[in-house]
């Protein structure tokens, strides 16, 4: 196998000036240390954290694009109140996509290293929008034999993530789970492992096509929050499951505290006692993404035993150690195909991506509108 | 000293109808058990945490007076939307107060119990707002000598609450504190505690004459909520104090995630490597009082190392168990006089807190006008 000497990567610049930039630059591929491989990266998910970070605060519908059809670049408006937030990347130019898999085409000295040469391997780290990506080992996982670069691609954040709730359910002493955004790719997964291991889940979904798809896979509560009848049937799947814990990818709007309203009122069906700081139970809400950009708004109608709080894959990895880590990793590993397998709409190259017509397809992050970037193509 | 059968005590009824009535009851005092003492109350304080329990969700400027000179009773109208907050305790007569202290006129068989006999204690365990209280000796604390009932009328909640925050820092691996409604008696006493043992404080208050108090005890860090300027003096005060923990009493409006957006800004001025998850630091805010009654609501610029949630003294207390108790009640008696002493403005009689004039002033729990109960008088 020959390696190129640079690699072409997508950009994303915020200016001080309040302007977003996305371009493709060239860099150059470093000669890989030891521990280290260069993979060609043929598979890389567009998820909601990476297009957090691609398209910053920016308002795509001031999107223009410019530069050549090789060397496109899309310039967006940043509003003002917003660029408080981009401070701390101002003028940085960064590189984007948290994982991919793709081809191991050069490796280090080491064993471990020279033993992935040839093999598909998926990884996580960070700048994956590349067509050559030099990672250490430790940052790759072998795909097991027979699967595609793109059936690898999502091998960390989504599975770890919902792995990660399960695994957070269980060492905080809640015995079933909540999850809103439900019918994302993320959330079918979540579904299927909760239905393997038999943990009760309850569902939130905004449309009627999302609780199709959640039904059609097994699910056995789902609860619309657009429908009229939402606080019932969500107190009544509280009440049923005994849910006092729940992730929540929206982040903005009331949801959050409806849930907490909904878990306490669960709870109260059953209480003998009344107590004005509301039952003793702790009820706790994740919010580990934000869909919903807007404020976060709730009524405190669930007493005094709750929490609230950002939740994130990394640092409850930190957590667990590297023992429990590898744990989730074989899980994944062994039921990629199955538990763990992503769907995407479309596969793009980046010269794709930085399409208008494309951006304005999947920075929606609609359901079932998820896009696999292809910087080898 | 003579004990009588019966003991008069403020009741507080919520009607299913949606009516709050609030009356003066007639209740045998029960002949005390081996380790049971008989308390004259005498000084019992009108907390927040008394008057929620008190009025309720009611809408007091629906109150009206009826009942005799010596019985008097208050009836006001509950909003419909607060009812079903209420549907714990309909119909249930309840007696109210938290803490309070008196002389002990009977005592059990036990040695402790004999040994308070005459005693002036201070007492936890709620229905203080009565002449006389049968209680457990667990449930008291003989005051040092000299001591009113007055003076240790406060000698638990505030006291106890004010050292849970200080420890809860500790224990939580925070440096100093955030209080807000930083003016009133307990943000007094804590401002005591925290200059004692050296801790920063940054306290929070609405108005310039909380300011002038805390000032006037020697408070380093005052920051005014309606000052055009508040978010950048806090966020310059929590940088300069590494506060990020935050004790909340107000519960409702957007304080919290002000709070919350103050103490990201100030880790941001030192981050060195730009994170669209924010600093790793875990910024938290508890709740623990309910001031402003609306909805809770802040926005997310605050990365994702966060927590918001309740916190209340009976579960703290549980979690660091009897030693961990027993040693900040000692701290309480030695201190009883200087830091933890408490000020009121008013002693009512139990006939005189039924009135509407007084309801009036007492309720609104500004600051400086805290009222002191003596069922006694």
């Amino acid at each position: 196998m020959t390696v190129p000497s640079k690699t072409l990567q997508i950009r994303s610049l915020v200016r001080s000036s309040g302007e977003l930039e996305l371009s493709l630059q060239e860099d150059a591929i470093p000669r890989p240390a030891a521990n280290e491989v260069v993979v060609r990266v043929e598979a890389s998910p567009m998820n909601p954290s990476d297009l957090g970070l691609l398209f910053g605060a920016a308002d795509l519908r001031t999107a223009k694009a410019s530069g050549t059809p090789q060397r496109p670049v899309v310039t967006a408006a940043i509003p003002e109140a917003a660029m408080k937030s981009m401070a701390g990347r101002a003028d940085q130019s960064m590189p984007v996509g948290n994982e991919g898999a793709g081809v191991v085409v050069a490796a280090g000295a080491s064993p471990q290293a020279q033993a992935l040469l040839g093999k598909t391997v998926a990884m996580i780290g960070g700048a994956m929008y590349t067509q050559y990506r030099c990672i250490d080992v430790a940052q790759t996982m072998a795909l097991p034999k027979g699967a595609t670069a793109a059936e690898g691609a999502s091998s960390f954040v989504n599975p770890l993530t919902a792995l990660g709730m399960v695994e957070t359910m269980r060492r905080e002493g809640h015995k079933a789970l909540v999850h809103t955004a439900a019918a994302s790719n993320l959330g079918q997964m979540l579904n299927r492992i909760c239905i393997k291991d038999g943990i009760p889940l309850v569902n939130i979904v905004r449309k009627q096509e999302q609780e199709d798809i959640l039904r059609a896979i097994g699910a056995k509560y789902v609860c619309n929050a657009t429908s009229p009848t939402f606080m019932q049937d969500l107190t009544d799947a509280l009440a049923e499951t005994g849910a006092t814990l729940a992730f929540d990818a929206t982040g903005g709007g009331k949801l959050a505290g409806q849930i907490l309203n909904g878990m306490e009122a669960a709870l109260l069906r059953k209480a003998t006692e009344y107590s004005r700081y509301g039952t003793t139970t702790h009820k706790q809400v994740y919010i580990y993404g934000g869909l919903d950009r807007g404020p976060t708004e709730f009524t405190r109608g669930f007493g005094m035993s709750w929490g609230m709080g950002g939740w994130l894959l990394f640092p409850f990895l930190m957590r667990i150690g590297p023992e429990g880590a590898e744990k989730l990793k074989a899980r994944v590993a062994a039921e990629l195909k199955t538990t763990f397998a992503s769907r995407y709409t479309k596969e793009v190259s980046m010269v794709e991506a930085l399409s208008l017509g494309e951006i304005a397809v999947y920075s929606k992050q609609a359901t079932g509108e998820k896009y696999l970037l292809n910087p080898s193509k």
